[in-house]
């Protein structure tokens, strides 16, 4: 792990009955400026609070989830772009304007406001169907462990997020972290976008944090037919789910968890 | 507690040698759009996902946190505006572009990149001093459980974020709860604000999530000396918490805390 996610930090820790100094490990968190290039042209796409490291999947798969690209075959080049917080996408197709608003509605939700945000689910991801995916209730409760096994910065600090993409009979794809849900989950799509693995069908994306609507949107975007948090989902994840026949298994932990949609043999 | 920010789902619970069909209680997660209204003008200034409830408070923290505006005076009403997911701000000061452009910027963090984030956050909060403040430790460890007592909604869900304030001695001023820890911020210093106690010198904030740059940020603006977290905070957020002079206490729970920035008597 690169040492960039996380660093010391000096602490004075009180317990009962003593007082000690000394160094605390931390999730580092910066900014990234995901800007994209085509033609002749240029937009800052999004601003992110992330942790450092697999930048180029964060970006790459903000701009897919989000449905800004479709392929990886639109993206050119990825690059740091005079700080190492600042990310340009070269594309080789482009954006257009009226996606990117609605792109900017999406991120912040705003497409959801008053119209169906079913409605604006569809329109990002294509019209692209959630093929049907039959789990198996052993896997399930094999991937809390496994995800923290290979979780390594999160043991150090307590302050990151980990998503992970495994196969269906429980097989681990890839795995990223950050100290945001939602850029875990774009960077571990992300890395197999990059890799043309897109769509992910027979595959479940399991989370160490909460459900939200977000998550299932991105997952689904994607054509991960299966998300499993660690945490509660939100009730509007549970709606998006349901709509879309995505699974959908909460409090997935200790032997245990919840089906909120879809079916488990 | 209004029943809105939690609803029944029909789940089914899969745990050792046993299968049940029953109903689980989440976390209600919609979206709200804030527009500010100022003379003829209009602006949609965000939109986020969040719990039901305290949408005016959320308005009006979002729109103080953010630097947008400085006083429970510089708003003429609040109200839903056709949907209960929009909620428009009527204003008697005009928001100036530049600084409605830097809102964003701050919000999506972007004014953070490659330039100092230290500077952001002080053109925002208008230069205003964190003024010092006496924090004593057995009123720190009575928080957390204060903390979790007050917020009703979490208990049920295991979904909800809480953000409480304090007064130095430990006696609760008000708290909020939202699926998103941000709203939970802005909820609970909104309806400070709104009250006009704002800045709240010598009092502490008290979050059941981790502390991010952003918390240590949306407390400063507010005049909030000490910002205390159940979970771990970012490097940025102890970087901005000692840049500040706000006491900033992590992994405050069971007894323990750790200080990251500041002191504690």
């Amino acid at each position: 792990m690169p040492e960039e996610r996380i660093a010391p930090v000096a602490v004075t820790r009180i317990a009962p009955g003593s007082v000690t100094q000394n160094e605390d490990v931390l999730a580092v968190e910066e900014p990234l400026e995901i800007r994209a290039g085509w033609q002749d042209r240029e937009k800052n796409i999004s601003v992110t609070m992330r942790t450092p490291g697999d930048d180029y999947d964060l970006a790459a798969g903000f701009l897919f989830t989000e449905g800004l690209i479709r392929s990886a075959e639109d993206i050119e080049s990825i690059r740091h772009w005079g700080s190492p917080n600042v990310v340009r996408v070269e594309l080789r197709v482009p954006i257009d304007a009226s996606k990117l608003d609605r792109h900017f509605y999406t991120t912040s939700s705003c497409g959801v406001c008053g119209k169906s945000s079913i409605d604006a689910v569809r329109i990002i991801g294509g019209g692209q169907a959630i093929l049907p995916v039959r789990l198996i209730r052993d896997v399930i409760h094999r991937l809390p462990n496994l995800l923290q096994q290979h979780q390594s910065a999160f043991r150090a600090t307590g302050g990151l997020h980990g998503a992970a993409i495994f196969t269906t009979s429980g097989d681990l794809l890839r795995i990223r972290e950050d100290i945001g849900r939602h850029n875990a989950v774009d960077k571990v799509i992300g890395s197999l976008f990059r890799d043309g693995a897109t769509p992910l069908s027979d595959s479940i994306l399991m989370v160490s944090s909460r459900a939200s609507f977000e998550l299932v949107q991105k997952a689904a975007v994607a054509g991960i037919p299966a998300l499993a948090a660690v945490g509660a989902p939100s009730t509007l994840a549970v709606d998006l789910a349901r709509e879309l026949g995505l699974t959908l298994l909460g409090f997935v932990r200790d032997g245990r968890f919840n089906i909120y949609a879809g079916e488990v043999a």
